[in-house]
């Protein structure tokens, strides 16, 4: 392959240490451009701009990479990339993240990180996300840059299969991971996620909050076991949502087709 | 059962006519009660509000049953519902929609219909989103209703598996439909996603338009298929991405597990 041209974007804005640490890990590799929401886009899922304006703007280099951010979610920067930012060029490899903050089980479903990944897949380019099981501002990315590293360089070479893109998530930065495993997502969900208040003219307002719930604690082929035992999980993952039939219930093939 | 307790929210937000239609629609299956969007919030996805006071606002009555607004995204209604609004009760079933545009294909990842259907899916209740090929405020959603009607009696007396909902496409409502169909999401995207403007002041911006593109115009089996012919498609769909091992190529099996 000619020098690979790699899109980087995230979810935390362009300013998050995560995506500057993950750009100059991926310097080597190729051309590495940025493309970032302009401020905090977590938990934004696929969504996208549908009825507004939308702006790139080009900010300050990251040690000689070119970085531009954009007024709107995840989605948007990576479309924004392919439309305009990359002049019609397509990138060999999306890379997402690094995120503060994990993005195993459910998460997967709500990550801006992921849905930026999602998009690429979508584009029918390799693509991967990478979370780091720790929301600090300041988190310290190095133990998990070599995982990065490889699995970026198989995924260059290699390909990945169409609608088909990883979600990576790394343990806790106090911990130095050994080892990177190919797992399924873990069943479970958050409880209790809100937090009540009252505002000084009596009226309610929520503030999403939350603690997550394992389903299937026992199970040790998941990412959140992976997590919880301080290994790298890596999850293929489907754009296709379509459920295979082996698991579709009886009725519903007795039912449909259905004549009004 | 009781009297089942049905949720309905979607992303046009509360005032739309689609939602309104589905609420009377369902009035005769159990205790209905609405909570949507206070604005059109299309193309959300499964966004949630992360880090804002969110508010729930008690509105007029649809012909008598309960109507919320929540400044917030169709994910966060259905969270909301659940902790607050309905105090405490479980929803039978949550219907989303009936959404002013299609949903079919690469649809379902983006939108907001759907993020309410997969939010209800997550919690473990089963859930529909339904949406009209017609973008029109004033489209005539009659000729659907027979469809919605049977299908979600369907659900109510059979459940659905945990982890699937269902996405369910209505061809454009000059079309009286006379059959529905379980069938897979089409692969397809968009293409021409952005016309470029430049302000007074001579900055560009952009606004997403664009065309879709069916990858697969020959299948017959596919949701976009249907609504080009009339029929009602019925996409059964997974909240879990993991993508089966069938679907892996061997090199990622022999690269990982990874040791550093």
């Amino acid at each position: 392959m000619n020098r690979p041209l790699i899109l980087v974007s995230n979810d935390d804005g362009y300013q998050a240490k995560g995506v500057r640490e993950l750009m100059k890990c991926l310097s080597s590799k190729g051309e590495v451009i940025g493309v970032c929401p302009d401020a905090p886009r977590s938990g934004q899922s696929m969504a996208l701009t549908v009825n507004a304006p939308l702006r790139v703007r080009r900010e300050d280099d990251v040690e000689g990479m070119e970085m531009y951010s954009v007024n709107g979610t995840p989605v948007d920067c990576v479309k924004l990339a392919v439309y305009s930012v990359l002049k019609g060029r397509r990138p060999d490899l999306v890379v997402a993240g690094i995120n503060h903050g994990s993005n195993a089980s459910i998460n997967v479903v709500y990550s801006g990180t992921m849905g930026a990944a999602f998009e690429g897949c979508a584009f029918g380019i390799p693509s991967i996300g990478f979370s780091l099981t720790d929301h600090d501002p300041k988190a310290d990315f190095a133990p998990c840059l070599p995982f990065v590293d490889a699995l970026c360089d198989a995924v260059l070479s290699n390909g990945l299969p169409g609608g088909v893109c990883l979600n990576v998530n790394i343990p806790d930065s106090k911990i130095a991971p050994e080892e990177m495993r190919l797992v399924r997502a873990c069943k479970g969900n958050w409880s209790d996620e809100y937090s009540e208040y009252t505002d000084p003219q009596g009226h309610k307002f929520y503030w999403l909050t939350g603690k997550f719930r394992n389903d299937e604690p026992e199970a040790t082929d998941t990412d959140q076991w992976c997590l919880d035992n301080g290994i790298v999980s890596v999850v293929p993952c489907m754009l296709d949502r379509t459920a295979p039939d082996v698991i579709l219930p009886s009725w519903l093939n007795s039912f449909l087709p259905y004549k009004a």
